[in-house]
């Protein structure tokens, strides 16, 4: 029997990447990358040349499509397979990352009237323009006690469908309402290649606020704004669980790709949720670290918790029959990047590059070289904001302890430092609420820093696995192409034969872990101090900010 | 009449300079600077190579003599002056930096027998290796109740003659028993000039614990070891007024110096209080505050008052007549070298190359262009300790509110903002102690930056004036010598005539003043919670930090 592939895709925020893998093993064997021509709009809209207000983040849903001509065949190609062989394809998006439609899922940009109308575009998972209507629905379902709110850590975000959705009603109604569907991109990508809209069971929990079968009632989408009271029937749409087949590959999308016609597509996904099966994380209490820029944590759990501050916990939002539990930490890399490009010195740069090393792994090997709490430091991971577990964005970043002697490399340290601290938080809150974290597993680029990783293994007492694979996000979607292609009969079992973990790399230091110990008790003091009421400074400090800076 | 002059001789950390000073109208004419040939030792000691322990700065006495050979006559040189015409000399040190000496002063180091002991030689000031002995006295002190305590803000630092002396006893018994005195070398210089040695009353006020006419008792001084019981012996001696004279030129001196044989030489005095005649200050309420890598503050009072975390009061200890008030600030110009030298990006640096400016001016420049507030930070300037109001060196430096789009200049800016406030927190401390503040003068290198003066005038809410000359500490004692020299009947008499100020120079805009309350109001809930004991969390990390070095 000749061996048989899948497609997975992975749609990023600047360009998508399709891999060619072997449903027996999950060997990856090629792939293709293509970046969306318009990139993310976020000055100006490139149909008019208009400007954009701040906070905004475009796409253009048409710019997905291209990826399908050209990276799927890339991926062919460099596989040198025979398309035959291909049994099945399935994607995985950024999210929330919203298209407006009509009836026959046309994107509302792509019709004449609204084509320089930026409401009738996608807006991208990081467009932040509707954070004052994010604030009134918050509001609202405090005020009026709405139960589903415990389900997202106390607090719904910006990014979501509900706040997307009531920003385009209330500044472009003429396309809120021509338009049919508010989609999911995750969902409208797999429209397009299968010609039916499924809406995935992950974004609608964690995105669109579906719980136990309900969208938040009529009564408070009227109560936001009366013209908002037929949200539900703007996103509610049939449910698809992750890993089954949406339908079948059309003829158009054949054509588009060079795949087969009628070979199974799933039902679309989300990149944080989808590494979970690539990196075997199928089974509670394993939870999964997405770190890069920013750290996504998914776990699967046998049981409905509300724990507090995570992002949210949807049934079947990471595999179909469990709870899917998510959590953040809003910024982790890009605390790390800032670090290095604004307070680094020339030096540090001429050394890294005479010792044939990248700034980041200069400046880790020299800390690495430090005894804990030599540095006499603690920083608080918070530059971004804090998601989990404070879910406050009012928040920001602190270094305390500096002297005259304190060196980069030592705050390098204790900003490292900061965000396994802030990950141990998130872990001991998950324990307390009764989803207890056993298995530690970290996929994206910050894996590659050995360094930092023994670092979270100290710190969180863990054992550290890694997943096995660079291409993470686009393994995990072929694994559920090659379920909603029957070769496996869940994900789980796909994910056991095709999934890549390197199981317990690092293993926690003890006596390490007990000096860490002494500076996470300091952390946990600032946190609760600066996190939980007692000194607001750090809000105060921002609006102030706001303040003098509206007046310019 | 012909015009006449007098010598001002100002010893610093690495060099003295001799300013020739015009008696009618204070005009500098000519300068002359020598480097010490030995500077600071601090690693190793000149004569054996030995290596110094940490924290140790120790000096040759010789060299002080070297600046009076060759800086006096290259001052006299560049003024084009008769030396006929030299009618007093003058000399200003930093303290407390001590001198153990035999009976005809010669310093135990030109001993061939003690030359190569490292206790043979001057003490720098900033010899900080006496903690553990400045420890055990103000535990004593505090046990004990002394009341001299609070003439020093509570606590005494290590870097005074009783901490000095202690280590002296402990570490060389045979030098501190075989020494006839351990003096000041602000008085010991005076020796060498005029052949008398006369203690003046501001270091044995400050420096040497002698409080209403009494030092500390013999019982204090034997608890802490039997050996120092007599430590009164060995610092107490004749006492001379700041503008006294304390002899006159001898032919040894007139010989190194060019100067006529039996011109007045006045009493001895310290480079920051000697400043304070330089710039007018004289009367009760004019603070002097001479800014460089750290901040001295010195101000007349008419009554004597307990101010919490001063330096020290001392009658007579600025201006005869008056009680002297010090207090200080560990960190100003130092924090701001620690920030360009360890966390300022290339880019900025080749940005002020192009614009022909400093690093610093480029910075400020940049800064400045900012609202109050609009950078979203508080720092606490601690990254030295905090001398006043906290005496406390166990804390360090902290910034809150850093974001992914904070800049170096904004925190930069802070720190600036951070010693304002630290000043402001001293001004307010005096204000509620009886001893109030009308006027804000500058003196020291700081005092170029005009975006950080007009700062401290609208944090402080005062004219903030600025000495006229850059040589402060010179002038300063050249008006000793005009007073010793009976050219006027008293130092304020003198400062009048020769002093240098430009009056109110920065006006406070209260407007800006209100906001900067309302970080202030920030900065005092942070000095209160880290400083005062809420959160000891900078003592426990520097704590922390000491016991793991140790273990290296």
């Amino acid at each position: 029997m000749t061996e048989k592939y899948v497609i997975g895709v992975d749609y990023g925020t600047l360009s998508g990447r399709a891999v060619v893998v072997r449903v027996s093993d999950g060997e990856a064997i090629g792939s293709g990358v293509y970046d969306y021509p318009h990139a993310v709009m976020d000055t100006t809209l490139a149909s008019s040349g208009a400007a954009l207000g701040p906070d905004w983040a475009l796409q253009d849903a048409n710019d997905y499509v291209e990826v399908l001509k050209h990276a799927v065949p890339a991926a062919l190609l460099e596989a040198g397979i025979s398309s035959a062989d291909v049994i099945g394809i399935a994607t995985d998006f950024t999210a929330c990352t919203m298209v407006p439609v009509m009836a026959d899922g046309t994107p509302m940009s792509n019709i004449s009237e609204y084509k320089n109308n930026p409401h009738a575009y996608v807006k991208l998972w990081k467009h932040h323009a509707a954070q004052p209507h994010a604030d009134r629905i918050n509001e609202l379902a405090r005020a009026r006690g709405e139960d589903w709110l415990a389900r997202y850590g106390g607090q719904i975000s910006s990014e979501w469908e509900l706040a997307k959705g009531l920003q385009l009603l209330e500044e472009a109604p003429e396309i809120y309402n021509s338009m049919y569907k508010f989609v999911e991109a995750a969902d409208w990508i797999i429209w397009q290649l299968c010609g039916n809209y499924v809406r995935n069971a992950c974004t609608a929990g964690y995105k669109g606020n579906l719980q136990d079968g309900k969208y938040p009632s009529k009564e408070f989408f009227a109560a936001l704004n009366p013209g908002f009271e037929n949200f539900e029937t703007k996103i509610a749409h049939q449910l698809g669980q992750l890993g089954d087949a949406a339908g079948t590959l059309t003829d158009q999308a054949a054509n588009w790709t060079g795949l087969p016609v009628g070979i199974a597509v799933a039902v679309g996904n989300v990149d944080a949720h989808v590494t979970a099966p690539a990196a075997k994380a199928t089974e509670p209490g394993q939870m999964v670290a997405i770190m890069g820029t920013s750290t996504c944590h998914v776990m699967n759990g046998n049981v409905l918790r509300e724990v507090p501050g995570m992002c949210g916990v949807v049934d079947g939002g990471i595999i179909s029959g469990y709870f899917g539990y998510e959590a953040g930490q809003s910024g982790v890399g890009d605390i790390f990047g800032w670090y290095v490009n604004n307070q680094v010195p020339a030096s540090y740069f001429e050394a890294a590059a005479n010792a044939g090393k990248s700034i980041h792994e200069y400046l880790t090997d020299l800390s690495a070289q430090q005894q804990v709490g030599e540095h006499g430091l603690i920083a608080l991971d918070w530059h971004s904001g804090n998601r989990s577990v404070l879910v406050d964005h009012e928040l920001s970043g602190l270094v305390i302890g500096s002297t005259l002697t304190t060196k980069p490399q030592d705050i390098y340290r204790a900003l490292l430092e900061s965000t396994a601290f802030g990950a141990r938080k998130i872990v001991e809150t998950f324990n307390a609420s009764g989803i207890p974290v056993t298995e530690f597993i970290v996929a994206g680029g910050l894996l590659k820093n050995q360094f930092l990783m023994q670092l979270y293994s100290d710190v969180l007492k863990l054992p550290i696995s890694v997943i096995d694979s660079d291409q993470g996000p686009a393994l995990g979607s072929a694994i559920h192409a090659a379920v909603a292609a029957g070769a496996y009969e869940s994900v789980g079992a796909a994910a056991e034969a095709m999934g890549r973990v390197l199981k317990g790399v690092y293993q926690p230091d003890y006596e390490r872990g007990k000096q860490y110990d002494r500076l996470y008790a300091e952390y946990e003091i600032l946190h609760d101090y600066f996190g939980r009421g007692e000194n607001n400074v750090m809000k105060r400090l921002k609006a102030f900010r706001r303040e003098v800076s509206s007046h310019d």
